[in-house]
């Protein structure tokens, strides 16, 4: 199963959801078949790139006869795992976790934020973009009664390793984290870092000391 | 000059941040001197990375007598060309906007949010985060009074290309975008990407099809 296969550079799967959003694209200007030359454009890499990416996964179409949109975008949702339901919570409804609830992708299938947690008196009890806000004392129970496989960080910093450590000892095999800070967490567990001020960071080197 | 040196991997660069992100959160601990060890454990990497990661701008220090914690922050501040004045605008002040203008670290030294910009007549003249919005008509015009040097784009994707065709028109220099497209731009352009539909995706890619 091309799931299973090892060794995929997390470059190569970052890549794919570069493609899919490019078919998505496509798909809504009508378009219904593509070469693989052209979603490599708009992809900004080059086909050989695109291939090999693909070639993972045991390749997919001839060479010269083009992609068709929609079985393309399949199998990459297949690659993906994206035919899977993922429930998905989110600690901290701060200013930035008030945003993220409202972020669309974060609504849309197959991900469903089914739960938010504070440690707020104030917040717990209401209701932001439509998701429950409850203590963040109440996680561990919650967890055991709703599968939760990936929880979405938007704490502090200073708190954020300990909200880390309530989250894998209560089961949740995933963390996007949003707190700008390197959690120390078992090798088991998968983490994603949005980091928004490495970001303008990065920026700032490219940039260069001249301008 | 450190930042003049080509070839220097995008990852390195990354990596360089989360060295500084934990050199901050060790410096706030009190800690005065580290070792490479520690700071690559810390950072989620290895002893010989960090060196390498280092050595690319000329190294600092000699093994086995470890790092003063605020020389090393200030190297790297260097590098990253963080002494330099960042002006930064905003485009899209919706809900993901909104959330972004409060970031604490888009207001913190170097970086300046110096105005943010939208179409809608109910937001112009408002100020959102101590940010005025004005209307992204006044964009060219406002750049040409007040240098720019990075655009943060939070627009719904079906209009991001056209708004990021209107920020290189304007001249300035680099977008840190976070609409789910993969934008067509010069290549002197630079951009980075926070997508956080791929970031849920690549979760989903590594969790498997069996949970």
């Amino acid at each position: 199963m091309a799931h299973k296969i090892p060794h995929v550079p997390e470059a190569t799967v970052a890549r794919l959801t570069t493609y899919l959003r490019c078919l998505e694209q496509l798909e809504a200007q009508g378009v219904k078949t593509v070469c693989s030359r052209t979603i490599a454009r708009l992809a900004g890499t080059n086909d050989a790139q695109f291939r090999k990416d693909l070639s993972y996964f045991g390749g997919i179409g001839t060479r010269g006869r083009g992609y068709s949109v929609e079985r393309l975008q399949e199998h990459l949702r297949h690659i993906l795992n994206l035919h899977r339901p993922r429930h998905l919570i989110l600690i901290g409804v701060g200013n930035l976790g008030q945003a993220l609830l409202g972020f669309p992708g974060f609504h849309r299938s197959p991900f469903h934020i089914v739960a938010a947690f504070d440690n707020d008196a104030k917040k717990v009890g209401t209701t932001v973009h439509g998701v429950r806000v409850r203590h963040i004392r109440s996680l561990a129970r919650f967890v055991r009664s709703h599968p939760v496989h990936i929880a979405i960080l938007a704490v502090p910093a200073a708190v954020a390793q300990s909200i880390a450590d309530l989250v894998v000892r209560a089961g949740i095999p995933a963390i996007l984290n949003f707190a700008p800070i390197h959690l120390q967490l078992p090798p088991e567990i998968l983490v994603r870092q949005v980091d928004l001020t490495r970001e303008l960071e990065v920026l700032s080197y490219v940039l260069g000391a001249e301008r």
